[in-house]
């Protein structure tokens, strides 16, 4: 939703029968040649319609801009929270903070996973459509344009949270200064005297990876260090990836004497590289990881990295959807929290 | 449920307006000296009832044995898993389990957290009764009698993973061999020579640690070794705990060689209370965790630990209470799946 339509939502009575869209429900059905329960049905997302019929009604909803109004409505008791991969201690953070909110507001979670595709599938989109929660927060995931027109058109919001692609400024969405993160990572280590650092990023098509590599690229060019693309690798962020990526780096043969990874689990990773290869930490390799998950206190040596809030992203997405239902024009619809670097023990000058 | 209920519900017809409680909900009304629909309203949890009527209408419904038919109503989309703390990626291999039993069957999973308490919440059972889920897993939570008697009076089945207390043979319950689990761990110390081995445990009111502790006694009695009662200790299932009860077992005059912890978080408090001591793992101090968690695998070093198989438990989980809203007779109601001990790199002979 453009903040233009936050505003005109604003701008409506917030009760009567007067239709939010341009087209009533039964004029809907008529320009659809059916009945008006049957217009009824596809905006509940039920199954007992024709195929063609409900690509019909969609595409009639889709051209008219119907919205239909809560107003009549029970009010929901469920919260939609999608992930990309429900996976890891990451995901963890994310549902403790939306559970924090969703348990203050009364109301309840549901939990999917799109399964490693990027957009969540359509049985997921008429499960919403069927049980009407008060909003849904998509984690590193995205939805298509039909998908987000039939939720608009049922008054459903939606929020992304970090996303994965570029949502633009359609999309409402709450994401971290991952550049920023990048720049303070790497220029911990200038400090310390590095002048050779590795960087292992996520996924080229994930934005907030691209900000993390942009941020490195940032910090050496500033300090008048030569950027040396041998030295910028990319991988996924699991702990495979960084072991991986990690053995190929620590065996060049100028190796880097520090490496700044895409997130903690690639940093151990890279720990369990540097063990295989006899090099210690931090003596003769510096790590730097990305999130502060509750792991990077508990590992041998502890994990220096950047801070990324995920439980008050959580929570602040959560906030932000809720508002959007209830038709509160949000401050803003794209935020990012502040990211902050947290020195521990795996990260020293150089011995070399 | 007991065996016998579930016995009972097989031998009923499948279909048909035969009442399957005692009385009718039109006989509960009568006796209650309240409207049909106002029954109906309690039983879907609905807040427009005085708290005096719902709580006459409840017991009439307790003391008739009355159980809703699930036959007419529509199918329920939904799945519920609740926890008694949503915390660790210990959570996260649970809701992993019941996401994929959860998907298959084309259900959502409504996540919640009784936050801290072992019994959920009367606002929770409210929203349970009113969104009707499909069935209810309960991990290391439990239930009391009055609210057991309200999901059953409604047939929303029930199960528990792990249970905290003991819940006898009543409630269907998953577990895993806890026992068999402290027992073969323990054994693994002491076939590479250990004699003073101490133990972690968690909380004595979770059933699971107590049975840990007691396959740890099994194994040093039946290998000839003494219990020192100096060397058993408890705390909580989390880190902090296994760093604050790991310094003072090494700090003991006569320190132990090798420790035995209550899980995984624990064993990395255990790891960081050696560094800190100046204690090497595993030639100066052997541990041995409990759950394989991912992050087993990637501290340094590789944790020796016994795999509870945490995913395959929530699908159990999972299918029975599916099984039993079927109306079918699972197997049995209490499943224990095995552990078993994952040998890495924390434990060696001792070195003194």
């Amino acid at each position: 939703m453009s903040p233009a339509e936050v505003q005109s939502r604003q701008e409506e009575p917030s009760s009567g029968a007067t239709p939010e869209g341009g087209a009533t429900l039964a004029e809907i059905a008529r320009a659809a040649g059916v009945s008006a329960p049957t217009v009824s049905k596809v905006l509940n997302g039920r199954a007992d319609v024709a195929p063609a019929t409900r690509s019909r009604v969609e595409e009639l909803l889709r051209r008219h801009g119907y919205r239909r109004r809560r107003g009549g409505m029970q009010q929901s008791q469920l919260l939609d929270l999608v992930f990309h991969e429900l996976e890891s201690a990451w995901a963890m953070e994310v549902i403790r903070g939306v559970e924090n909110v969703a348990r203050d507001e009364g109301l309840s979670l549901v939990l999917s996973e799109s399964a490693g595709r990027l957009s969540p599938g359509q049985t997921w989109v008429d499960g919403v459509l069927a049980r009407r929660p008060a909003g849904v927060i998509l984690v590193l995931s995205d939805l298509d344009a039909a998908q987000r027109a039939q939720l608009t058109s049922r008054d459903i919001p939606f929020v992304v949270m970090d996303p994965a692609g570029d949502p633009g400024g359609v999309v409402p969405s709450i994401g971290a200064t991952n550049w920023q993160g990048g720049l303070a990572a790497t220029r911990h280590l200038v400090e310390l005297g590095h002048r050779r650092i590795g960087v292992i990023g996520g996924p080229a098509s994930m934005m907030c990876s691209r900000a993390r590599i942009d941020g490195y690229r940032a910090a050496l060019e500033t300090a008048g260090l030569t950027v040396d693309p041998e030295l910028i690798k990319r991988g996924n962020f699991h702990h495979e990836s960084g072991y991986a990526i990690g053995l190929e780096l620590l065996r060049l043969p100028d190796r880097p004497t520090a490496i700044f990874t895409g997130n903690d689990l690639q940093a151990l990773g890279v720990y369990e590289a540097a063990r295989e290869l006899g090099l210690r930490i931090p003596e003769d390799l510096s790590v730097v990881g990305f999130d502060d998950l509750p792991l990077a206190r508990w590992v041998g040596p502890p994990l220096t990295t950047v801070r990324q809030p995920l439980t008050e992203m959580a929570e602040a997405a959560a906030r932000l959807v809720l508002d959007l239902g209830r038709d509160r024009r949000p401050a803003a619809t794209r935020v990012e929290l502040a990211t902050s670097l947290v020195v521990r023990s795996s990260t020293a000058p150089p011995s070399r």
